[in-house]
């Protein structure tokens, strides 16, 4: 495991040089976190028999290693730790409402990992790998559910993907034409925020009743992800 | 362009074909339908250079294709035409929180279709596609803003996937350790929902104060998409 700091300036490779949209192109290590923090769902490519394969899975990041678990995707998980993979983690925050359809676009905020993953074997690595990835969809579950025993843990695969090349981008705010031709046809123009919330715990029918919701769950309902 | 009607089941292809979690995979086609209808972004998957990229971008779906188009990654789209591309579609749902933390997961709906697009270069069909995209993340606003120029017609790429090779997954419900051992050890279990919502409008600030905003876009703030 490699113990030097991170660079605070993400990579200028041939894989990350954002050669369109610059604009929207980034290479701040702090934006990267930020993304990487506000989300719990990636999308996962790998090549398996010459074809891409993009599978939706969960993912852990300790600001180091961004970790991906076994229980989605045998075939791509099995391809990965011979080959390089893609990992995407995407926020989509609003569309934006042009004058033209031409001007037409999404605010988001996206991340892009490149690397070839290391298969996590060392069981206290293993350990803290799958404690990083469960608590960065439920935080607080890790000491309170039941932790995976020996048996458990021998049937998760565990990837480990280094942060070190990673790309990201980012568009904010209101639409390009405000100051253009297209101004003058009157058309209103804007933005249609999206937001994701969490809703209120909806218990399992077989929980016996006096199980109550405890506060960390209960306290994420109403709050916004991302 | 293929005019024969698609089968109502979803092909049973290597690439498709379900050999994990068999039993949250579908061959329905009308749940593909829904799953598409319900977003309008994607990660399009490509092989560049030996490796995966995984891009997100915008989509549009008219029932017998998939449409993406060219302003967001042309390395990605350039390299398209010639090879296979995997496109997946998301939607999370919420967060699953089992006794143990083995069983903890996420409900989800995702689509994956495979296939090599077609690059579309008639003009009818273009423009068709692309307002077909537009309509997906913005209903109406193709009869409401500018359409496309010639100019910007010619400056964009778009792209045809066939949806005839695809794969669904789905997971709905609670935790699956109800009424196994560890449903004795008295911890909450259950769903915590994840929903995603538009806002209210928010107008660009150089638009003129006496521009209101149009009907098709004011009603969206407040529901939800997907």
């Amino acid at each position: 495991m490699n113990h030097n700091p991170l660079s605070s300036t993400l990579p200028d490779t041939d894989r990350t040089r954002h050669r369109r949209l610059r604009d929207q192109g980034s290479l701040n290590r702090a934006e990267l976190d930020a993304i990487l923090n506000a989300g719990f769902t990636c999308h996962l490519g790998v090549v398996v028999d010459g074809h891409p394969m993009v599978v939706p899975t969960v993912y852990g990041n300790d600001g180091r290693n961004l970790y991906v678990h076994g229980s989605v995707a045998s075939r791509s998980l099995v391809a990965a730790p011979e080959a390089t993979v893609c990992v995407t983690v995407t926020h989509i925050d609003g569309l934006v409402l042009a004058r033209s359809v031409f001007e037409h676009g999404v605010n988001y905020r996206s991340a892009m990992i490149y690397g070839v993953p290391r298969l996590v074997t060392d069981p206290e690595e293993k350990l803290e790998g799958l404690r990083c990835l469960t608590e960065q969809a439920a935080p607080s579950q890790w000491d309170h559910a039941r932790r995976p025993n020996h048996k458990e843990l021998a049937a998760t695969t565990l990837l480990a993907l280094s942060l070190e090349e990673a790309s990201v981008k980012i568009r904010t705010g209101g639409p390009d034409d405000g100051d253009g031709p297209d101004a003058a046809l009157g058309i209103w123009a804007g933005v249609l925020p999206l937001v994701s919330t969490w809703g209120e715990p909806e218990a399992d029918p077989l929980l016996p009743a006096d199980i109550e919701v405890p506060g960390h769950i209960g306290a994420r309902g109403g709050t916004r992800l991302g």
